[in-house]
C-alpha cells in the first residue's frame, strides 16, 4: 500500500464521530468490543463494523488469542497524520506561536533556575 | 454545525490524494482552478468537484469578485485537526520525544549563551 492511499484510508477512518470516540476510549487503555459498545446506542455488529474500519487503517489491533479479544490503539497512523500536518506548520501560525510561547516560558524557567543557582553559589 | 460533524467533514475532505495535493499547492499561494488542474490528468469539472468538497470543509475559499476567482487555503480546519491530534500527544510518544529533544537543545543553547555571558562579565 503506498503512503498516499494509506493516508486516505486513515483520514476516511477518522471521518466519523463514533470511530473517533472509540479512539478516545482506547487511548485510555485496551477494551473489549462489548466495553467499546457500552457508551453508544449501537448494536455489537454496528460497533464491530466501525472497529473493522479502524483496523484496516491500522489504528486498532485486536488480540487473537485471548478469549475476550481486547482491542488496542496503535499510534502509528496518528503519527502519519501528524507527519502530514507538520508540512503545514507555517500555515498553522497560531500553533507555531503557541509553541514559541511555551518554549520561551521553558527557557525563562531554566534561566531563573540558573540565576537562583548562581545566587546560592 | 457542531464540532463533531465539522471534524468529520474535514477528515473526509482530506481522505483523497488529489485534494491533499490541491492543499499542498495552495499552501504555496493562491491559484486559479485552471492552475490547480494543470498538474493532474483531470478535467476542470472533476477538479471543481474536489474544490467544492474542500470549500464545504472550510479548507479552501474562492474569490467572488475577481474575474479569475483565485482559490486560497484557509488554515482553520487544519488547526482543528491539530487540536484533535493534540489530545493524543502522549500516545504519539515519538513526536513527544522529538519535541523534548528540541526543547533540551534550545535550553542548552540558552544555557551556553548564559554561561558565555557569565565568563564575559
Amino acid at each position: 500500500m503506498d503512503q498516499t492511499d494509506h493516508l486516505s484510508t486513515i483520514f476516511a477512518a477518522l471521518a466519523d464521530p463514533t470511530r473517533r470516540a472509540i479512539i478516545a476510549r482506547l487511548a485510555g487503555g485496551a477494551a473489549t468490543v462489548g466495553e467499546l459498545a457500552a457508551p453508544f446506542d449501537l448494536s455489537l455488529p454496528a460497533i464491530s463494523k466501525h472497529i473493522k474500519v479502524l483496523q484496516r487503517a491500522g489504528l486498532v489491533e485486536q488480540g487473537r488469542r485471548a478469549q475476550w479479544r481486547p482491542c488496542a490503539l496503535r499510534p502509528e497512523p496518528l503519527r502519519d497524520v501528524q507527519g502530514w500536518l507538520d508540512r503545514y506548520q507555517e500555515v498553522l501560525g497560531e500553533r507555531y506561536d503557541r509553541l514559541e510561547a511555551y518554549l520561551r516560558e521553558l527557557q525563562d524557567d531554566g534561566k531563573e533556575q540558573h540565576d537562583a543557582d548562581d545566587t546560592a553559589g
